[in-house]
């Protein structure tokens, strides 16, 4: 049978680790932190299991849980989502992502994309029967180019996705961005998906500019956030999409035939761990320092630093020190030198190589110090 | 923007839990247990927890819970799958059938479903661009019509959609049935999705047919379970799917764009739970003996008792006791009688009413009793 996806192979971020794994590397390549989680929130969730939370949750999500993440957003951003109605928890934001897609793209419906992207955006698009359209960000800043976005614009685009902090580009949008946004999609009926999975790594003081911010963007997003990112379980599946009513009641038709519903205890678990805002708002410094870090080990060498100024990545022009395509310098690295990373190229529909790679600093102090002891050799 | 699912609302089991909730009535609408699972499971997931699982596993899920899933299989059925490329983890049934359907359904193939079936089916075909050709069992005994069967199969037919142990009507497919099916699909390229949910709940001594069993099924299949049934924890939302590699090559395709993958700590603590095969290979006398429970509490009522030779549901003809159409009965016995149940019509695309509803007796002995109590005032 002929194949929905036929340009799909195993994710960039699947082969890497597998080669990671292979050759003992250093895995700074897919992006999950090697230490482990708050040794509270397993007790949250393990007390969950023990209590019998053990059966189905109301589809929409638990509505502890749900309320606590309505009371954060409105604390974080100074607006109000109904928990009832606005608020769904979904098994990981890729799955938010795909339902939201698939809830308000028809057949033929133009999706805009900034390039470089995550790789679930496009088949996601391709799933729906929407026509992908692809914007580059600025070559160099991974700035928006409004203009191009602006030029993007048909009568027939249905949704955008954006997507700050910035995977794969360490880049995040300013107030004055969003509110560019604003004002363009203001006289449209565009949707929005605001990917926010890294909204609270944001560095340098500066604040995570949530689309919940801005009316304009709020009452046409989806916004997704995930507390696998949040509170270093990205194995446990679970984020949640806030939305106006209209939006979120067409999300929850496509969501309750998906997935219906999202791990029991686990809600549970983290409903109770979401009252102490500590661990979340500590996540700033802990990840710039780690930032640092990293920078601070690869100051001297010939590997470019770009800017980081949100989310757990790193970028780094290679181009003084390797001939090879991104993609071959990533094996290279891996296999050589013992450090897995992940092409730039991987996130453009063309496989466009501006000789960039990605590394992920979501690692222990000692994980990242091998690492750079071994990149000091190039 | 326009629905994509213009006909879904709420669904029946999310509704009718409600109503229950509200009225303070028994649930047996909803099929969920309201005993806990073992704690043995609990403590497993805790450790797996504890000892640091908390990060992404393989996207098609953990290596030695596909080989728990394999070797079971195995011993079940005599049909060996490949753990690696033939097993997938999904995060639950539901999601496990829209993701193959979405692999697997272009715009304009046609799909057959067996009425009254899931109520996920429909919508999952619609949102593949899918055409929903119905094809009803036999009224009264719900055995499925070869006839009508062969009668529905043409040249664009992709798909049909199997499952037994039957929801709602708590039939099982013989050996014969099954054999019919595969001479059916023989010349034909048609795929088949085996909902199996039910595997282990099949009374009388009856032996569950798996599609596993049958080489021209098998070759064609998306054969799918779940854990959340078999082991009383439906809040945990964890399936499965086997199916022959070219099948799950492109399964894994959308799942990866999907969910990516399955709670971490959950699938370990499962592989280790599944080395011992009693706890599911109890589980037919466990259910029978509610299911005889429940039935001779009904003996002598009004409420004329189909037969229920698996799942863990119970059917019954109202037609003696109320004149009310199937659905108002269910609200009316879940408000003035106190005990929730499923109104068949919820199965049925065009809400065909034979004056039948369903009962789970995936209850405790004392909830069993107090609805038994409640329902002998009809
Ligand atoms: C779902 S695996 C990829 C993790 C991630 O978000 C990334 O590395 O970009
Ligand atoms: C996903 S809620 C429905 C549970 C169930 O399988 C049923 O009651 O039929």
């Amino acid at each position: 049978f002929p194949s929905r996806l036929p340009q799909v192979g195993t994710t960039i971020f699947s082969t890497m680790s597998a080669l990671a794994t292979e050759h003992g590397a250093v895995n700074l390549g897919q992006g999950f932190p090697d230490f482990d989680c708050d040794p509270a929130l397993v007790n949250a969730v393990t007390r969950a299991m023990q209590s019998g939370h053990n059966q189905y949750p109301p589809m929409p999500g638990v509505p502890a849980l749900r309320q606590a993440v309505a009371a954060k957003i409105e604390a974080l951003h100074a607006r109000q989502y109904c928990a009832n109605s606005e608020i769904t928890i979904t098994a990981g934001a890729t799955q938010a992502i795909l339902t939201a897609i698939l809830a308000c793209v028809q057949p033929g419906d133009e999706v805009i994309v900034l390039e470089p992207c995550y790789d679930s955006y496009v088949p996601n698009i391709e799933l729906a029967g929407g026509v992908v359209v692809r914007v580059p960000l600025t070559p160099g800043s991974f700035r928006p180019d409004f203009g191009k976005i602006a030029a993007a614009l048909t009568p027939r685009t249905r949704l955008i996705i954006v997507n700050t902090p910035h995977n794969p580009s360490a880049t995040v949008w300013t107030e004055a961005d969003m509110r560019t946004l604003e004002e363009l999609l203001a006289p449209t009926n565009v949707l929005l998906i605001s990917d926010e999975v890294y909204e609270h790594m944001v560095f340098d003081g500066a604040i995570h500019q949530s689309a919940a911010r801005f009316p304009g963007l709020a009452e046409r997003a989806f916004i997704v956030s995930s507390f696998g990112k949040t509170f270093h379980v990205t194995g446990w599946k679970v984020g949640t999409v806030a939305a106006p009513v209209p939006l979120t009641a067409e999300f929850r038709k496509v969501h309750q035939f998906n997935v219906f519903t999202v791990n029991t205890p686990v809600q549970y678990g983290l409903a109770g761990y979401l009252r102490d805002p500590a661990p979340y708002l500590q996540l700033p410094a802990f990840y710039q320092a780690k930032r640092d870090l990293f920078r601070q080990g690869l100051e001297g060498s010939r590997l470019r630093l770009l800017p980081s100024t949100g989310s757990y990545f790193q970028c780094v022009d290679i181009s003084a020190v390797s001939n090879l395509s991104e993609s071959d310098f990533c094996q290279w690295l891996t296999r050589e030198i013992g450090v897995a990373a992940i092409p730039l190229s991987a996130f453009y529909g063309d496989s466009f190589d501006q000789r960039v790679v990605r590394f992920c600093f979501a690692k222990k102090d000692e994980t990242l110090r091998t690492a750079l002891q071994r990149l000091r050799r190039l």
